[in-house]
């Protein structure tokens, strides 16, 4: 689930900037730099991961053996047999996003207590990454064979279900009185993750013409959205705040959540292969029914039956006919489908921002959390 | 992990009865029969059924459709269809032994607030059968289809992994001051079993002269001892009781745990098939690395080598010349196997005694657990 911000780590986007109404702060947060040229969240993405390694480190090191070994391959510590690695554990979102909550709403003080909070919701990230990568036979992560690949299916299992339990006992062995709240809240987050996945490979094993938007709209809040809310609303219960404003925190990383993942599969059919690492048009290649493609299927458009009609036979290289890529390409934005996704996305990014203004109506204090959701959903670098 | 309460289900047992230093209580506990002819446990188990049975369901009910769905048919309270079922969702040992804990040390209002407890970790049995079953590639389960040949293997890990994170979430969820200290406790159990699968699955693919009873040992007693040993602990943290004194039911059930699996293995070899449901045997058939059959490998007798020989080979029924389990059984009691392990699990049993005997010194108020022990390691109906 979720595995976006891996993927699309080397990914560039043109897609037009989503509105932000609510007039949200130029500069803002505690960066030099202002929130929406992107140098700001770099930094707090740094500084997340420099804040939570650690707690992450430890955590892993206190497993027993082999579940410590493929952790530490997981996370990018580790080569297969063993020896040290450079790491590359990925860009650390979801612990700024729990930092950043935590800063807006209770300071420094707060961000500081949060951190194994932060550390609760990484692992549990990446067990989900361990586990979906068994079920979707993905055999690379990170630009390195898959856990999967290297320790079995049964290890790479074992090794998720050890990451959500070490999730867990963090927030359990954490004294704080948002402890047991966090720790309710993110258990209940994986179940919605789990719901997100399964109807994730549900959706795709349907027929094209059988999936609705409201069901993909709703697949990609559970298996994306609901983590980054999950991440915002920990912060907030480390600092104290009550429940309207976690809620609201949480909002805002579920909107903010499917305005990536609308321009993520934006992404997927236009983007450059040269930033992307994978050819434009994989998702198509791959039959992939994304939130473009069904919108575009569902669009009741001339161009709709044409796209239904390439969706429905498999794509084989080596027999597609030049262009045929291109071909469906055309049929999903003559059908509306890149547009939309656009107009879709500048409305979730427009109501995180709704939300955002509701949990800390301070400008000044809402521009670290701004800075990330613009980092995600519109990179520039 | 630690399938054995249900495999043995309609299992007998004529292993001699261990010693019980300590001078256990004749009657004790609140039935009115002994504890150790077997009736007690019985009414302990059916009322422990009683008790959880609405909390699971609940727990169960508040999943989302397809996890529901999934969890429903894997407890077998649904059929494949959604349609409702009679149900066998197994002896509910664990939450027994949760209670029976509560009410050993904190009488009828501990027994009462452990309630949630007893359920989480029947719901953490439940994760690593639905997981278990899809990397062992079981196909039955209680007399069912597994879960993962009806859903296919996704959505078992899926329901797997939200049953997990629902057994944490029950125990954030109850408002109790052990709440925080049962669910760092329940994870980091989660933890051992999954180390405990690992060491099973590693040294079932081990030549069968590479595998030291240690070894072994150590992998039955996290993937048996230590879920039962967790169950003591957090009926002990629910009654308010010590350090000290949860440490010691932990142990307790670990030492039990073991004795049960011991006998276990040994019923694998030798017991009757018209009580196990597998014919005698079948481990030996498996070429499985049961504890006795390791104990036997690692003797250095002449037998020893004769069963490694045996083991070398695969066993193939149509291949096999007649009564070559049979040979290769006795060839494990001539190698000692069979009285190790009955030593072995009078050995832990008492061990498990003198445990009990210092958390709850009171013989009456030990009764409860004394007879759920002696339930599952010497089963006489």
């Amino acid at each position: 689930m979720a595995e976006f911000m891996t993927e699309t780590e080397a990914r560039s986007s043109g897609v037009p900037r989503p509105g932000t109404p609510g007039e949200p702060p130029e500069k803002a947060g505690d960066g030099a730099a202002g929130p929406l040229d992107g140098h700001e969240a770099a930094a707090q993405l740094e500084r997340a991961r420099a804040l939570v390694d650690p707690e992450l480190r430890a955590a892993v090191e206190s497993l027993p053996g082999s579940m410590r070994r493929i952790a530490s391959y997981h996370f990018g510590w580790q080569h297969a047999d063993g020896t040290p690695a450079a790491g590359n554990a990925g860009k650390a979102i979801r612990p700024a996003l729990v930092l950043a909550a935590a800063a807006a709403l209770g300071g420094p003080a707060a961000r500081a207590a949060a951190v194994p909070a932060a550390a609760a919701v990484e692992l549990v990230h990446n067990f989900t990454l361990l586990h979906d990568d068994v079920m979707d036979r993905d055999a690379t992560r990170r630009h390195r064979p898959t856990a999967w690949t290297v320790f079995g299916d049964a290890d790479a299992i074992l090794a998720g279900d050890a990451l959500q339990a070490l999730a867990l006992r963090l927030l359990a062995e954490a004294p704080h009185p948002a402890s047991v709240p966090a720790a309710a809240r993110l258990a209940a987050c994986v179940v919605e993750l789990c719901e997100g996945q399964h109807a994730d490979t549900d959706l795709e094993r349907c027929a094209p013409d059988a999936v609705t938007l409201d069901e993909v709209l709703a697949m990609a809040e559970a298996k994306t959205g609901a983590l980054l809310g999950c991440a915002c609303a920990l912060g907030a219960l480390y600092a104290g705040a009550g429940e309207e404003e976690v809620a609201a925190l949480d909002g805002f990383g579920r909107q903010a959540g499917l305005a990536f993942q609308l321009i993520d599969d934006v992404i997927g059919i236009w983007g450059d292969p040269r930033h992307t690492g994978k050819p434009a048009g994989a998702d198509l290649a791959a039959r992939k029914k994304s939130l473009p493609v069904v919108a575009a299927l569902t669009s009741g458009t001339p161009a709709a039956a044409e796209l239904a009609a390439l969706y429905g036979t498999p794509y084989r290289e080596e027999e597609a006919e030049a262009g045929e890529l291109a071909r469906t390409a055309l049929a999903v934005e003559r059908a509306g489908g890149r547009d939309w996704a656009q107009a879709e996305a500048a409305d979730r990014m427009a109501r995180a921002m709704q939300e955002l203004a509701r949990a800390v109506p301070d400008p000044e204090a809402a521009g670290g959390l701004l800075a990330l959701a613009e980092f995600v959903t519109r990179r520039t670098n």
